[in-house]
């Protein structure tokens, strides 16, 4: 089965409402395994929506409409199925019970524009709306299936859950069972290539990767012809990945690397301290976003001059001349300055130019040292990253905090 | 001109990234006065890309499409564009090139994969990408102009700026002026208030009120018959607004608070070093978002534990004990302690309970004191959020950030 979802409403097409909507469907419906295979977003618009409607019952089984239900006259929906599907508008008792409850229990009058919610299509079968005045609509033409929905979030989705899903449950026959493995510190063409290799994972299931500046999210869909089928082939889809990419895979749900690290951290009771330069507090930052993350972060420094380092770090200046500040020696020196005067088990660093100014040759723009001091070593990475300084800065953050993962997770 | 969007993904499909991409084009076209007609979702899929692409060229002036430009082969846009356009798919030197360094600046090898981003449709325009390596195209055919962008928001949106609202905006026949007032420290409420006791407003522009944690922008649209007529109803507006809220006002450009506190500190010459409790980093990170800041920019602490408070600030430990860590006294203490550590014109902290837990009746979560210490006094203020943490920390750093505007812009 598939099916378009069409959107109704201006709001949508200046960007006034962002379509979360559409997206909500999507996601229930995936979760049944039935595909959705276009969204078209058309404004409150007689002809156009007319057109969108044409469209959808050409190449899809089941039509999902919402939006332009309500009571102000820029909502034509209603006017709109009416003519399409040939139908005539006639008062429904019911409903019109329903908005004289509604309005006396609030005690307001009822105006001409909500007795003429009760006028529903004479060939559509009625959805109630059990937060709104507004009921939905339900059209058949030969096999084709087609929801009429009012934009409204809350009345939308009770009226996919009531009447909608229950339906396409019925009707869909594709099992499916998906996935999101994250991972960081791998690009995403590199990870194309390491799981490339291996053919019998697209018989398997339906792999897509999503990237962004903290790694890239593989996302594995599975179908089978039954449920157990659909399970297996996921299963033996994500052994062959962790099998490929297992130092790389932070979290087998869609979490952040920070919040994976945290968890892991408080469940080992162990304690953080955190001494950034480039990164100018990103780090401290992001661990602190979480949730009771004073249990396991004690401190953050952000040296961003020299002095700085030597003053509250304890690097010596020296070291710092001899190398300077950007240096895995002094990477090293503000992990274990950290560790040493917050007491505790980790201590992480950064030193780097962000950007877009500052570079040499020798050191560019993009150039970070990332530093993780523990009780058994002191371990630091070096990376060049592009020349933008916000995304450097994630980025330098995210691979100070994957060294911190691989020495805490005993990857190295 | 009438435009359609054509966004391409199967993850707007399945709900797994929500359409904000087509929101923002929409809201930028309409600040110039161009109506979005369509915006069609499809997925990674050939055949319905060239349906999307053969209805939209059919029924309007100006096609967007985003999405499917990556490397991986999930991404059939630029395979779809060839074909429709009947264009043969050539390598740029210049792209070739750019992926190249881009890649021997991080010391990686190129996979086939990025070589094949540098294949390019002959018969497109290239639009370069500033902050990826997929260059954008655009093709036309008679009066219908195709726009073809990736879906990586911000790489879209430079392209946006940078190529396309460019030549729509000298396309476009309505002259329209807008501005854009920055506001802070002030309810939405209460603006509106202020403000809506000036009709002449309504008259003069459009003015919309764009609320978010960090304050309120007050965007002013003005649309005249000649490029002058709208300049001077925009400024006549503008000079009502700013009469009634001037002191809310940092700045009347689109730009963050902490953005424009730093061309004041670098014009003035000032120093500033944070001691950070609740806010853990934010503000350092805020900061130092911005290029050039180490010349402003001295230091950052973040002091989650009391330990940290007197080790690394100063802060006496009978004073904690006295009035606890949440205080004047002690946030004061410490924006009097970090800038006479890191010797700055200017100390500033935050001390408070992000939450979700930790309140107590008598100091609930939300209660936040800022300082700011200088040569003058040291000035703090009390205020209280709800109960969500990511955004009472950005709240408790933006009042914080206010309060040093108020104080080194002399308005307190």
């Amino acid at each position: 089965m598939v099916i378009e979802i069409i959107s109704i409403g201006d709001e949508l097409l200046i960007g006034q409402t962002v379509n979360t909507n559409a997206s909500w469907m999507g996601e229930q419906l995936m979760e049944l395994g039935i595909a959705v295979r276009w969204i078209t977003t058309v404004g409150d618009d007689f002809d156009g929506l007319k057109e969108a409607l044409r469209n959808a019952i050409s190449r899809v089984d089941v039509v999902l409409v919402t939006g332009g239900l309500g009571p102000t006259n820029d909502d034509v929906t209603k006017k709109v199925m009416a003519d399409f599907f040939d139908s005539r508008l006639v008062p429904d008792d019911d409903v019109l019970e329903k908005v004289k409850t509604r309005f006396a229990k609030r005690g307001l009058p009822l105006t001409k524009a909500n007795v003429e919610q009760a006028l529903v299509p004479d060939k559509a079968e009625l959805m109630d709306n059990d937060c709104g005045t507004a009921p939905g609509f339900i059209f058949t033409q030969g096999e084709k299936c087609i929801y009429v929905m009012p934009g409204v979030p809350q009345e939308m989705k009770s009226m996919m859950v009531r009447f909608v899903l229950p339906r396409l449950k019925g009707q869909q026959i594709i099992p499916v069972h998906k996935k999101v493995l994250c991972t960081t510190g791998i690009a995403e063409s590199f990870l194309y290539e390491k799981l490339g290799a291996y053919p019998e994972l697209d018989k398997l299931v339906r792999i897509a990767y999503l990237p962004n500046y903290f790694g890239v999210r593989i996302r594995l869909t599975a179908a089978g012809n039954t449920d157990d089928e659909a399970k297996e082939k996921l299963d033996s889809a994500e052994k062959i990945v962790r099998r490929n990419a297992s130092e790389f895979i932070y979290a087998d749900k869609d979490i952040s690397l920070e919040a994976a690290i945290a968890e892991r951290m408080v469940q080992d009771g162990k304690t953080l301290a955190v001494a950034e330069s480039c990164t100018g507090g990103l780090i401290a930052n992001l661990f602190t976003n979480i949730p009771g993350s004073s249990t396991f972060f004690e401190r953050g420094v952000v040296a961003y001059s020299n002095q700085a380092k030597t003053e509250l770090l304890g690097v010596p200046a020296g070291l710092i001349e001899r190398h300077g500040a950007v240096s895995s020696q002094v990477a090293c020196a503000m992990a274990e300055g950290i560790r040493r005067l917050a007491k505790t088990d980790y201590g992480l660093s950064t030193t780097g130019i962000a950007g877009p100014t500052g570079g040499t040759d020798e050191k560019p723009v993009g150039l970070v040292y990332v530093a993780c001091a523990d009780e058994g070593k002191t371990a630091f990475e070096r990376h060049t990253f592009a020349d933008q300084r916000r995304i450097n800065k994630e980025r330098f953050a995210q691979a100070a905090m994957n060294l911190l993962r691989k020495r805490s997770w005993g990857f190295i």
